[in-house]
């Protein structure tokens, strides 16, 4: 081989931002499919091809690539799988990112597998949606089978005739009854071809309107819940065969851990690896789906916290950077993406000694950033 | 202010691709006129301007930015103070760099404000070189005043006539007698122009022909010795007026302090920062620049070392990589510069409990990357 590696990723948002911004320390090129109107990984060395994500696209990035990976899951898979056949190196697989970009797919899997799982049902029929709010009461998640994403095409219902208008939106639905969660927890696992495997510490999300706001490692759980939920995630990994970041959200329900949702791909919940973590999640990607050893995944402090950084205005948000930088020890990640109230656009993340200090502080220096008031409402005048 | 601050960087080599790497995650834009061939800052989201360096480009760089500053210190002088007589923010002043040109007035200023430095003296004419010989003996270290660089510059010379040939070469020379060395320190300061100050903790630099090979954190040196090298930085950074990152390399003679040389700007002896500290040397050189609020600059780790990656012939060093990070938690930064023989292409860092491991696995990683044994030679067929 001469010269550097080039890996090619479907998508140019944050998260090939921060992957592309990874591999400069390896020298290795990161190439972006760029579907959207705003490209944030072009600001961070990704060389960005043009929209959108065709199968002609796709083939033409692959020819140019050692390997093809993902930063969304919205991708044709009958691209992707077209591409595998003409012998291009993709990771993760057409099989595992079916399984992402499809809930219902992914319910049935992991139920079937034995995997532990929500009590759900998939259906397209009004029929179905009634019975099963005649089963498991009015309190039902409506989650549409393809296409959701941050709280988006989830619904959190209160009887048949609100699941019944989700239906209508969605065509297809995963339904499952509102537990009473305990607490959300997240697990990701790099992975090589080979099956060489690591988990990082198992993280809890905090949630405000479906929407992740706040991540603690480690998560508040006694060690044989940790201990569970990554033997879990690995073994899901390798169920699946995933190459790359897998990501395995998880719920705790009266101690006990029920899969919630996968996605291939680095993820929301592991930010806080970038400075956190001996190898952040996106070094453990690119050098996952390079089939190169993986990194060591120790936490660097014993209390690590990352809070999203959600617009609650369009108004610029740089000059708010160096007041947040002055409260304390804040990491602060911008995506370059124009704010939009509801946007995530950036993030922060915080070492220290207490898990209680560092959510604090990267909550108050998030607040700071976007405008808000640290508990989430918008600022007075 | 609207949109991201822009700095504009003299400069496309490593140091600039390494604080361009660190200015994405704060959405801050870095220019840079490259000067070279070769731009290792161009693969890292930077925005790179025309060559070669003139006052006209100087100008016209800093008119597209918030702030000007420097990755090297081989800049016309002259075009500097030009573009602050017209208004323009550049950090640091034309007068700390002018100490970082001339390491003749750098002597003759840290000696008359009274901070340590060895024997030395100044002169172009070869009367004073046989004389300072005859005071000092023949072991003398005879460095052009300006331009040198990375053992480039500099003559250890044993006797009147080589150091006679060094003043040939360079017009004009700083004379000092070659001291035995305890061991050879650097404090990294970084300082914002209103004067807050934060000083990283002291390093060890390990040299091999005159570059440097290693660094290690914490210095194994006394605490007081340590307290005295943040103090004399600090002082010295205050004295020049200094902006941005400043470098003090010193030496310790009988346990005593003397400074060796100054550099304004991030520096070989901070690289272990990025992964070592809370605060990178590149990020604290944006902030300070920006006149933002400093940060942290903690270990996070008991030890740790940076080892050099210095090429030992043309070979493509990137297959090498995933061998290097099979060894262990091995940190990699190559800088996607051409390898040669001496040249410095990249960087290993790694973090762990007791220095003699860390210096051990990063000299074996670069070891492995350049395709040398660990002490330096090149390997066998």
């Amino acid at each position: 081989m001469a010269g550097p590696p080039t890996v090619g990723m479907v998508g140019a948002g944050q998260l090939a931002r921060m992957t592309a911004q990874a591999a400069i320390s390896l020298d290795v090129r990161v190439r972006v499919l760029a579907d959207a109107e705003e490209s944030p990984a072009a600001a961070s060395g990704a060389i960005v091809e043009r929209r959108p994500v065709t199968a002609g696209d796709l083939a033409e990035l692959a020819a140019r690539c050692d390997v093809v990976t993902f930063d969304h899951e919205g991708v044709d898979l009958a691209a992707v799988e077209a591409l595998e056949a003409s012998g291009r190196t993709v990771r993760p697989s057409s099989g595992a990112l079916h399984l992402a970009v499809d809930k219902a797919e992914q319910r049935r899997r992991l139920g079937a597998a034995g995997f532990p799982v929500p009590p759900f049902c998939v259906t397209d029929q009004p029929a179905a949606v009634r019975g099963f709010v005649e089963v498991h009461g009015p309190a039902v998640v409506a989650k549409a089978a393809t296409g959701g994403y941050d709280g988006r095409g989830v619904w959190f219902t209160d009887g048949a005739d609100e699941a019944l208008e989700a239906l209508r939106v969605c065509g297809r639905l995963v339904l499952e009854p509102r537990l009473a969660l305990d607490r959300e927890l997240a697990v990701l696992v790099a992975r090589r071809p080979g099956g060489e495997v690591v988990a990082y510490p198992v993280v809890e999300t905090l949630q405000r309107d479906g929407i992740c706001t706040e991540v603690v490692a480690p998560a508040p759980v006694p060690a044989s819940v940790a201990a569970e939920a990554r033997d879990l995630a690995c073994a899901i990994a390798e169920h699946i065969g995933s190459t790359g970041i897998l990501a395995v959200e998880l719920f705790v329900v009266e101690g006990a851990l029920l899969v919630n949702e996968l996605a291939t791909r680095p993820h929301n919940s592991g930010h806080l690896t970038i400075e956190g973590t001996t190898t952040s999640q996106f070094e453990n990607h690119l050098r996952a789906v390079l089939d190169w050893p993986l990194g060591a995944v120790d936490l660097r402090a014993p209390a690590v916290a990352m809070a999203n950084l959600i617009a609650v205005s369009e108004a610029d948000l740089h000059e708010r950077v160096p007041t947040a930088l002055a409260l304390g020890p804040v990491h602060v990640h911008l995506y370059g993406k124009r704010p939009r109230p509801g946007r995530k656009v950036g993030h922060v993340t915080v070492l220290g000694e207490r898990p209680a200090e560092v959510v604090d502080l990267a909550r108050r220096a998030a607040a700071v950033i976007v405008g808000s008031s640290p508990t989430g409402s918008q600022e007075g005048p």
